[in-house]
């Protein structure tokens, strides 16, 4: 992994879980809905920002490398970035 | 709060933070970035489910009151539901 | 329906056929991808908005009469506001 | 672009245009706003059928030949794959 991009995303994660700590907290108190709703979309936004880095690190070494080795591993390293592409417009 | 929501509603926050440290986690070890790309839309996924839980609580609690009162109760009732919605489409 | 909200939506809905006629022609001349994409993505938004139009439209008619008669009718009008927010999450 | 990918992303298109059309009328003639935001939530989710084909043939033919290239080809591929990433996270 880029280093760079490992500390921002271990960085954002941490802030994550302290977000979602927060929500718990909020649902415990029976905070008004839409003020936990607005902090939970939050949180899904924040999500959207890492996944950005982990496929900016995926596409910079792995992609990268498969590309350059062609054949089965260019084959897998599309059919994968597809996967993520489609999973990422799903969030039911 | 809907007693039965609520206890569903943390239920599922709950999980989410065990999903979110594992995700933490993997990208510790640095883990195939593919791997760590889809825990974390999954988590997106079941964030929308935490979401889903919450509007429905509110319509049936907070949004009821506000439209019977009317005016401009019912008025800021439309007014929040459309920002949620506005909202939970923009997850960049 | 909302007269001004049926204006602005037939406005918008007219204005998406030209992006969508756009996109077709672009796939025909074999534009650059990412072109084609960010039109064809700057459509999906643009459908939100019109979606925003038609939730405000519901809102503000039927569920206020569904709400108003209550039982049934309530219980209808929440399955179906929870519905849509569902499938509006979900854009595979 | 691949023969068979255009061939299919111009099918597409198509059906979409009619479905639009379809929306139109439904707003016209003033139908249930939750049958008409189903069909529009429809149109959004082909859409993103529509995206996930123009990414593949992006995937398949340019981003090949810009990793293979190398250097700033390569640079300029991973900005705008991640461009797309971000503006189909963000439908407004």
């Amino acid at each position: 992994m880029i280093a760079d991009i490992k500390k921002r995303a271990l960085h954002r994660a941490r802030i994550l879980e302290g977000q979602l700590r927060g929500v718990e907290k909020m649902i415990e108190n029976e905070d008004y809905c839409v003020d936990i709703l607005t902090q939970s979309l939050a949180i899904q936004k924040s999500l959207g920002s890492l996944n950005k880095l982990l496929v900016e690190n995926h596409l910079r070494t792995h992609v990268a490398e498969q590309f350059e080795a062609g054949g089965d591993d260019r084959e897998r390293a599309v059919d994968e970035l597809l996967k993520v592409f489609e999973l990422s417009n799903n969030r039911g």
